[in-house]
Parts: structure tokens; C-alpha cells; sequence
């Protein structure tokens, strides 16, 4: 487990409502270098939730936009050789300038050359990683963190593991990450409260989700937006969980296919608001991970 | 006409209602190397419709996922040298590993750049071509075969040509490909019947298609998927386009304006059933066709 | 000031219709070097507005596509080495050709790189410029024009301007090209009437536009569009700013939230037509500007 993490209380609904507030006040500016399957449905997704998008991807202007971005995403989705190069600089002057910033290491785990590069980027320490279980297991298991490393991978960008697998990988990881979420029908975020590791259950969405490609990028860049407001990077992921779980059920209700379902998920993530947050909010009680 | 293809009844409704059933049942992965302005959409129609999709179009690792996928597309419409470097690997690696692969040679005909490309890649085999007429024509000129390949070309990405004016050209692309397809308000669809040269039109869609972008690479993705499952690649095609047909007539029915119309086709395309397809199939019987 | 530009009358709004009916009777054929992010969403707004757009953006075609098509859009919102390599050659083409070009100078004035191209691209001449406040005051500071140049830059891609304070930077920017706009809740749109540098405001539109990504990337393709079928880059202007604001007003009439607005936005570009241009308009007289 790192040291010199600050002490933080567990993340609950109250904080969550407060770093939608925060979020919604400042408007952080994202730097997303994600895949571009993502890149619109992304940068909507942002300005719906609050937030200002600049997709800034290339070598030559990667470092110095993440010097005035307030968070940064590094999304592993259809990386090319020029953008793994900014996403180096990114990180690093991300880093430097004590800007969060998140991973989101698309297929890491079953493609082994962005693998290399998802181990490099965590040098750089991301304040979250955010992943399906299958991707966070396989970063594990490239970070060689995590007892169950070994058993995932994927098939591709698909999840064959369950999030309810990735706690020891999560737990894992925390020793390059300062939190770490796995997405599913219920999502598992691990971070450390009171300088303690501990588990966080998200329940609610929508089944729709994973029928819509990108909501789960656009759930990385919310967490890079939230991490720029957020008091803790674990608090960032919560909020972005919770804020994605409503806008999906606020979609849901008046859409039932995948096509309209995308804009009224877009919609959703506007038309959230505190009141919102509150009815749906399925948050679980902080729980202690023993670090294995 | 080539040897050695296996011999296969024609295509008919009950045919693509088992296509449609399998590719249901056994969600096929297949892997896009695709042209920018279509990843997002592509990746939603194939979601839509039942498949998975998985958009790794670098030179580093699109042979190695040629050899995971069960179908892979490769499409020219946003040619840039990294991505055709990929094009050979994945088209050779799709071909050594026995998988399908569909060519969606948009503008080849049109500029010589993407020609010389697109005929190079028609050395690995495609199990099937699909495009507009323009694009057909084009095509067979630059492979030397069809009688009226001089006349194509097209303008930039539009067809200048008729679907029905292209048997000739797909005749001849039978040398390189299992089956051909030309779009159109009929499609044309050429590939052996029990060994023998045959036409199948296929009738209905919408005037709506060609009016919202990428629905032609949507299409192409489609009959990606569906030769993953289907029993050979003129079933494929025919099952692919009768999908879309079937779709935008069900969106046209919710739509009458391009951008609502986009959505209602993703939705359509999820809707879309064995009863769908019984009720709105148009599939003309098979034409004997002479080899020229 | 330029010398030899033909005289042409101030815009109004039988100009505009007088253009739209030549856009949907032309419907050329727009090529397009544009950002990631918006390459779907530029496409079906040529498309619904009715043009045709391609996507041509490498450097070993998109010369050769200037020359094809009937004008060209150099959009710099994700640039890479790859793409602006072809940007030079196209703008350069499209110049030879006598094709109009339109040159969207996306935080050109914020980051150093892309500054640098943005001002050697100015040396192909672009027809129109179309920018945020802060774009156009930022170009205007790269170019050494305009006496409030060294104001401007802004943060990322968001304007930080307001763009009734661009009229000096256009006025200089008329020194690189024949007409310069910036968009805001009133358009101030800049360029030569009969000779002589004259701003014309452009209001209606809607809050919603700068919440959905490529909204501004659209209006700069449909200059483009509009240029190929104006009698003047002036005129193109106006024309493209009124179509996409009576759009918005129709879309904001039936989408309040930013992903319905988006696809609705879509729909009214095709429906608007000369009795909605005529209802909607809210072209202001053209104000005789004095050179600095």
C-alpha cells in the first residue's frame, strides 16, 4: 500500500452532491486522449455533465496542454505510435504539474503492446484508473500486482471476468493509483480511506450501457473531470459512478434501444442534479480490505 | 470464375432468418480497421445488431487481433499510412488464420493512391466486396476485370453509377472474392450458387440511408459479422443487406429527417427480428449469371 | 486592405436564400480536413444542409481531392504531423484550382504549434475564416494584425472573448483573407462590401450550440459549402451563419437538453428552407468599418 497518501473520510452521497456542485461551479477543463471510436461521444458527455473538453492528442502540443488542462484522461481505446507518444508527455507533465490525471487501459490485459505501454504509463502514477474487471485484472497482472492476475484478459475490449473479481487486482494497483474502479452491473471501487485500503459497491445503471460503445470511456473522462474537483481521487470515481448510474437509469426510463438511448444518456448527464443524485444513489458503506 | 469454392444453395429469407439467429447466439467480435468518420457509428450498428465490435487498426497489433476476431473489416474511406501498414497485416493474418474478411473499397476507383491499395489487398482474398456502384466498377477496373470497368470511378465518395450496372464488374471481382455487393435502391448481390455465377437483388431500405454518413460502412460491418456466421459470404451479403433493409424501413417509419433518422436506425437495427425480416424482406430469386 | 477583390453588394437575406437554393441545387462537394472529434458530426451536417461531404485528409490524396472537389475545410482542432502535411498541400491545391478553402483556426492562438501552422496556412489565401472570439483574435495576434491581438488566445478551445471584440482582428485578418467571422450569441461576420471593409451581426441561434461538441466545426464545413455556391466568401458567410441559427432555433424548439439537441439540430438543418430563412434571419446592415 503507498505511503504518504493524505487521510480522507469515505466517499457518500454527501460528497458525491458536493463534487457535482464543484463540478458544476468550475467547469474543468479535461484533456482527453482517448480512442476514436470515443472522441465525440466523449467530448459531448463532458459538456452534458458539467465539464469543458480539449482533445489534445499529439506529441507536439500533448505536455504543454496538460500543463493547462485541469485533469487529463489517457484512454488505451486505438492507440497509434504518435499518440502513445503524447500520452508519455501527457503523463508526465501531468505529473510534474501536479494535474490528476486517469488511465483507462482499453484491452491492456489481452494485447500485449499496449500492455508494455499501460506498465510505462503507470510510472507516471495516475490518481484513478477506471476499467471493465477484465481490464483491470489484466493491468494487474502486467503491473505484477494481484493474486487473480493470471486468470483475465478479455476477449478483445469485452469483459469475460466479473467486477466482483477485481479486489485483490484493484487492491493491487493501489500501489501505483491512488484509486481504482472496475465497471459492471455493480461497480467495485477500491481506494483508501483513513490512509486504509477499502471497497466501495455502486449499484443501479442500466443494461443499456454496455450496448452503447464509449459510455464506458466517457465514464474515464467524467472521472478525470471529477478528479480535478474532488477532495480525493477515490471521491472522483464515487461521483463519476454515481453520475453515470443516474443519467443511465434517467435514460433508460424514456429509451429502450441503443440508439436513443445515447442521446438520452447524454441529456441525463446534463439534467442530473443533486436531487437526482440523492433518489438514485446506491452507494455501499465503505469496506475494509485486508492487503494481501 | 474461381475453383475449389464450395457449393451452396442460393440465399433466401430462411437462410437469412438463420443468419440472423446465429449471429444472436454467438455475437461475433469482429475487428474494424475503418475510416474515421464511421468508427463511432460502426461500432454502434454492430452492437445494435448483435455483433461485438473492436476497432485495433495499428500496424502493431491488428495481426495478432486478426488471428482473436471472428470477422474482420477493412474499409478505405480515411486511408493513412500507419492504418493501411495494418490493412496488409490484418487482410494476411485474416487469411492464414481462416477467418473472413469484407473490403469496403470506398474511392478506390477515384484516387489512385487507395487503388493501388485496394488492389494489393484483393491478393489476400476478401470472402466478400461490398460498396457503391461507383465503387464496384472502379474496382474491377483496377483489377483488370469487367466488361464496363472504364465507365466507374464515381465522384470523391458518391456514385455517379447504378447498382444495376454493375453485374459485370462483380462478375469479374468473383475472381478475387466469394461475393459482391453494390448498394443501391436495389442492391445487387453476385456470387456462386451451387458453383455457378448468380445475381440476387435485394429491394427496400430507405431514402434516408444515403443521406446520414457512414451507414454504407455500417452495412460493410454488418456483413462482417454476419460471414462469421453465416454458412458462406454470398449468405452473408445477402443476409447483411436485408438486415439494413429491414431497419431503415423501420426507422423511416419514426424518422423522416436525417438526424433523428440515425438514431432510429441504430434502434431498428437491435429491433429488428425473425418476424421483421419475414414481413419486410425483398429478396428477388437467383439470376444465372454468364462468366463474360 | 486587399486590392483587387471583385465589388460585391452587402448581404441580405435574398442573398441567403439566394444561396441556399444554390447549395441544395449544386450540392457540391466539400472536402473536409478536419478533427477527430468532429468528422461524424461535420459529415451529417453537410449532408442534412445538402452538400456532399469527403473526408479526404492524408497527404498522398488530399491534394489531388482539391482539385475534385468544389471547396475545401481545414479545420485545426486535432492536428497531427500526418494531417498537416496534407492541409498544406490541399490549401495550397485548392488555391492553384481556384477552389475556395476555409481555414477553422481552433486554438490557434493558445498553443504554439499549431499557431505556427495556422499563420503559414494564411499564406494560401483561405477564401473565409471562421472562429471563436478568441480564435480570431489569436490568429489575428499570430498574423500581426489587429490592435487587440495581443488580448487574445484563450483557454484550450473555449473562447475566453467576446466576439464583439474581434472586429479590429478580423479588419487586420482581411489583409489574408476575403472574409473573416466570429461566432458568439451575436455573429460579427467582417469582409469587403463594394470595396470596402463592412461588419455585419448576425443574432438568433442558441444557448445550446456551445453545449454539443462540433457545432462550430459544422458552421466552418458549411462555409465551405456555402463558398462554393456564393458569389463571395462575404456572402457565404451570412448565408452559413443564418442557416445554422434558424437550425438551432428549430432544434431548441423541440430538444432542451444537449443530446436530443444534437440530433434535432441535425433534422433542422435539412428542413430549414427559404420561408424558415426568411422568418428567422436576424442579418443586421452592414456597418462600414474603418482599416487600422
Amino acid at each position: 500500500m503507498p505511503t504518504g497518501e493524505p487521510s480522507n473520510p469515505a466517499p457518500d452521497i454527501h460528497s458525491v452532491v458536493a463534487a457535482h456542485a464543484a463540478l458544476r461551479a468550475r467547469r474543468p477543463l479535461v484533456q482527453c486522449l482517448t480512442n476514436t471510436v470515443s472522441t465525440n461521444f466523449v467530448a459531448n458527455a463532458l459538456l452534458a455533465a458539467g465539464a469543458s473538453p480539449a482533445m489534445v492528442d499529439n506529441p507536439e502540443e500533448a505536455a504543454l496542454f496538460a500543463g493547462i488542462a485541469d485533469a487529463v484522461l489517457i484512454n488505451l481505446g486505438t492507440p497509434t505510435g504518435a499518440q502513445v507518444a503524447a500520452m508519455r508527455l501527457a503523463a508526465e507533465a501531468a505529473r510534474h504539474a501536479g494535474k490528476p490525471w486517469v488511465l483507462d487501459p482499453i484491452a491492456a490485459g489481452a494485447l500485449p503492446w499496449r500492455g508494455a505501454i499501460a506498465r510505462e504509463l503507470l510510472g507516471f502514477r495516475p490518481a484513478a484508473i477506471r476499467g471493465n474487471a477484465s481490464e483491470i485484472i489484466g493491468l494487474a497482472g502486467l503491473a505484477g500486482v494481484g493474486e487473480s492476475a493470471a486468470g483475465g484478459g478479455g476477449k478483445g475490449v469485452d469483459s469475460t471476468d466479473q467486477a466482483g473479481d477485481t479486489v485483490a487486482a484493484s487492491l493491487g494497483l493501489l500501489a501505483h493509483a491512488s484509486a481504482v474502479s472496475a465497471s459492471g452491473p455493480v461497480d467495485h471501487v477500491v481506494g483508501l480511506v483513513d490512509g486504509r485500503a477499502a471497497l466501495i459497491r455502486i449499484a443501479g445503471g442500466s443494461a443499456l450501457l454496455p450496448r452503447v460503445t464509449a459510455t464506458g470511456c466517457a465514464l474515464g473522462a467524467l472521472v478525470a473531470a471529477y478528479a480535478a474537483v474532488a477532495p480525493d481521487a477515490l471521491t472522483a470515481l464515487v461521483a463519476a459512478h454515481t453520475h453515470v448510474s443516474a443519467a443511465a437509469e434517467l435514460a433508460e426510463a424514456v429509451a429502450s434501444h441503443p440508439g436513443s438511448f445515447a442521446a438520452a444518456f447524454i441529456d441525463a448527464l446534463d439534467s442530473v442534479d443533486a436531487s437526482a443524485l440523492r433518489a438514485r444513489a446506491r452507494i455501499g458503506v465503505a469496506e475494509p480490505l485486508q492487503a494481501t
